[in-house]
């Protein structure tokens, strides 16, 4: 190898050994008679030191042409150092240099190469390759890989195999659109890729593989929100003969071990709460349980007192922020702009304040005397100090729009502190759901998806009232996995495809070689999915998934980088029986 | 879980418990009042017992009622066997049942699920998933697996990192036709999929990530011969701050590691030889080195006996085949009749006969008398009982015939044992290749290669003879992987393209990115892939990739299976701006 030692290597141990190193110059001081050069690489920086009178003049002449990272090869002998810098493991040495081979010059690059760089987003997407050079974008990778590798142990200890299911599939109209690829040799017919592999890996159950796993990418061709990307990659798995609980414990054994494994970890218990739960406590099918601050249903309490929000109201539904009986009226009127921006969609915010004396303070004593506040104040667990916050109107309105103004006061507070982690299993999740444009039942995970049994019944009379036998791990309030107990035989897949407005011929179509596999022994099924760029970024304590991705596209798709995607020649789209419409 | 253990796992120490076993019905001996079961999962096969009069009646008749392929759970005791099987590992044991549940009936299969099965390729690909039941192909599926977990292992012992690079990229003419998306938010516009990683990983050692792997799908859209996939998985890896010789030492400890850990081979160290003397010694750059019957060339003692077929010859050049002598007329006419094949091309062959009284024999007895027979005797080291087989002609077309019938004779002989290994290093290959049909310089790995140092003043006068910084692995005559010491530096690479042909503004358009990148700082680096299917394959001692790859595509690039590529909508087509061409 040309260096003998990396960068982030040598300690005092090291002491008159002649080393060679390689790397970038992160920074280079010039003391006049001393010189220091800091040298870079992926595992630390090393100080480098010349000095005027005793390193050959040559050898100066060459360190101070260094620029801002340059790749050098450094020859030199280990020393202790005067001033150690305790911040970095190799704080103690620096290396005497006794040559200096340029390897590559740079030009000033276009933004600082430090943990905190004055590159804008699109700077830094443009030139990923130096963004990819500081110190957080580098960690953010090594956390993904090591990630990775740990998902693979815990799974390989388990006797899951990994199977490498196909990229270019069949396009099919269900769930989110296609990305799809022109066949030259098939003119006219189109692949597509992946949205995940699903139907794969539920025929290989069939083909007896009963425990499978893959770390793969998937394709959406989605409008891209604020961090989605139209390719990301799950952690995807299955297994036959098992039961949903032998799935839940796997998989958040997968979780436990990971954080274990590259956090430090111990997670506690995952607990699990059925969907209605969610919705009813939580406002959200994936709430942060980071804290508590539950929903209290205050109906009883607030109605039949002359005010009519709360008489008209389906529920009257309220939280309890601890210890913010303080709140300025400034600070309430922002919570209650908030709750009516249209994304929340709330009508108004009743609060009551418990006063440290006992007494209450509320935007509704017209309506309520002290006895009947302390009602509510009892019904919420709310003590002197706390401030009871409460919305009414529609059922499945007003507790999403709670359930946002619960996570915006949690934010103020400080209560979702990126360094603990709470995760949920939220599990018996409707099997399906209404499409207010289409006028259609839609699979609310996926056609595939099994009802549970004694709720099958109910899928002539009460569609929506029909429960899955599916689940999401939830992970400080972000879903990062779902999955569900699979249906494994024909007859109910052709019920589900029916129910799901699929005529036989087109459920044929599409989905003929899985129904077929039905029909020759397939084993009771199930999996689960979890998106590993979010799981990484939460792992990694970041907002973004951008970070942990190498070399990501931007909201509209493109690859600013490389500047793609990009006209094609004439010749291609011929080869290809295609044609731009203009 | 549903199974207290798999159909693999029961052995005397088991016996008098209690257990439950899932799988499939392999087959049903009744003998009337004796009635067994074979029982088959992914771990192995179990045999069940029930016996008339004391199995319950309805027990007896649900076993009765199974067919192959049943998906049952059954209950049991674990009882030594009365005779043993022992080629089974569970084969001292039975399971006394005492319940079936039928978890799926099954249809009879199309062909039968044994090693070795009644189904044609059409079918067991259209039903590949009951294909994939079979032994030998997940047998090759579990290779492939332990494969890539230890390739993993290897490379992170090392300090390699794996990244994820994009699958939706850009298109570039160079190099083989890329298969192209469609993108809807950018009208007109397409990605391509990545032929490989290569400009990608270039970028990474840019970024400073100094070891790079990724084990990821290609896609090429080639017409296929046999045994091509238009998506292929590769071993993608790239080194910075190293020479050609460390990565061949590190990647030849990964190929001794997979040799070891997943054979239990002690791999040979693996020897080096130039493309030169590959092409002199064996007549093709991925010489079978598994036996030895290198070439010798003859001239000086084939030419001027008036022989006008050796005299005209550029090349006089011959094997002999240890103790073939003995091969009868219609054996060496059989011979000719190979290389005289239009894919072979040579124009007929000579041989001398070594007999076993130590006299010769050959079809050119009428110009070389016993004396000069000895020389070429001497010359190719044949002993008594030895053939020698001649060729003569213009020396690339000469030495590419004999390579052939050198694979020829030593399959005839036995000599290309699939349990026996030889791996081979082939270095410094040219880096150009002419192209007969464009008539233009080609780069013969791709157009980052770097050329030798010394022999860069050669591009202008000579660019044929112009050796690259490349070589390839491989492993019992077939190309396993390839790589090259990268250029690194504008100019030379800016060089390059010229070249190869490019307008400076077709090189900035299509890999300006890369270009840019080698002004800040670019490291001296190189790598290699290996192409995992083929590498799986041949150490699963298979001829074909396809049992080493879950869902192949046929010849077509059509999986029969999901029936995929497929027409897609009209609606479909139009959000992504383009039309079917009639």
């Amino acid at each position: 190898m040309v260096r003998t030692h990396t960068c982030g290597e040598l300690r005092l141990s090291h002491i008159n050994k002649q080393v060679t190193l390689t790397g970038w110059v992160q920074r280079l001081r010039d003391k006049g008679s001393l010189l220091w050069i800091d040298l870079r690489d992926r595992y630390g920086i090393t100080q480098l030191f010349l000095e005027e009178g005793i390193s050959d003049a040559a050898l100066l002449q060459t360190a101070r042409s260094l620029g801002r990272e340059f790749v050098v090869k450094v020859e030199g002998i280990v020393a202790a150092r005067l001033s150690k810098n305790d911040k970095i493991p190799t704080g103690e040495i620096e290396v005497k240099v006794s040559s200096i081979e340029i390897l590559n010059a740079s030009k000033t690059p276009p933004f600082t190469i430090e943990d905190e760089t004055d590159g804008g987003d699109d700077l830094r997407m443009k030139y990923r390759y130096l963004d990819l050079r500081r110190n957080p974008v580098r960690e953010s990778l090594q956390l993904r890989h090591k990630m990775a590798q740990q998902t693979r142990a815990y799974l390989d200890g388990l006797n899951f195999i990994e199977v490498e299911t196909p990229v270019l599939i069949k396009s099919t109209p269900e769930g989110a659109r296609d990305f799809v690829v022109p066949s030259r040799m098939n003119p006219g017919e189109f692949y597509a890729l992946p949205q995940s592999p699903q139907t794969f890996k539920q025929l290989l159950m069939v083909s007896g593989f009963d425990r499978y796993y893959q770390i793969v990418k998937c394709f959406r061709d989605e409008d891209l929100r604020a961090d989605r990307q139209p390719e990301f990659t799950q952690i995807d798995c299955e297994m036959a003969f098992v039961t949903q609980d032998d799935i839940l414990s796997t998989f958040e054994g997968l979780i436990r071990h990971l954080f274990k494994t590259v956090k430090g970890i111990d997670l506690k218990e995952v607990p699990h709460m059925s969907y209605a739960d969610a919705m009813k406590y939580y406002g959200s099918d994936k709430p942060d349980t980071r804290f508590d601050m539950k929903f209290e249903e205050l109906n009883k309490v607030a109605q039949g007192k002359g005010f009519m929000v709360f008489d008209d109201a389906a529920l009257v539904v309220g939280i309890c922020a601890k210890g913010c009986a303080g709140y300025t009226r400034k600070q309430i009127d922002e919570l209650t702009e908030f709750v009516k921006k249209p994304q929340i969609g709330a009508k108004g915010l009743v609060y009551i304040r418990c006063e440290s004396n006992g007494t209450y303070k509320s935007s509704v004593d017209k309506f309520f005397d002290e006895i009947e506040l302390a009602r509510f104040a009892q019904q919420c667990n709310a003590e002197a100090g706390d401030l009871i916050l409460i919305l009414a109107g529609d059922q499945d309105k007003t507790r999403k729009a709670l359930g946002e103004l619960r996570l915006h006061v949690a934010s103020q507070l400080g209560l979702r502190d990126k360094n603990k982690f709470a995760a949920l299993w939220v599990r018996d999740f409707p099997l399906l759901e209404w499409d207010e444009e289409t006028k259609k039942w839609n699979a609310m995970h996926h056609p595939f998806t099994s009802p549970k049994p004694e709720d099958i019944p109910l899928l002539k009379t009460s569609p929506g009232d029909v429960r899955a036998n599916a689940y999401d791990m939830v992970l400080n309030g972000t879903e990062i996995g779902g999955g569900s107990i699979r249906i494994h035989d024909r007859t109910t897949q052709q019920q589900m495809f029916t129910h799901l407005g699929f005529t036989d011929e087109e459920a044929k179509k599409q989905f003929g070689f899985l129904m077929d596999a039905f029909e020759y022994g397939a084993p009771p099924h199930g999996g689960i999915a979890f998106g590993f760029d979010r799981l990484c970024s939460l792992f990694g304590g970041a907002d973004s998934i951008r970070d942990f991705i190498a070399f990501p596209k931007n909201n509209a798709g493109r690859d600013v980088m490389i500047d793609s995607p990009s006209a094609i020649s004439e010749a291609q789209l011929k080869e290809l029986s295609i044609e731009v419409k203009k």
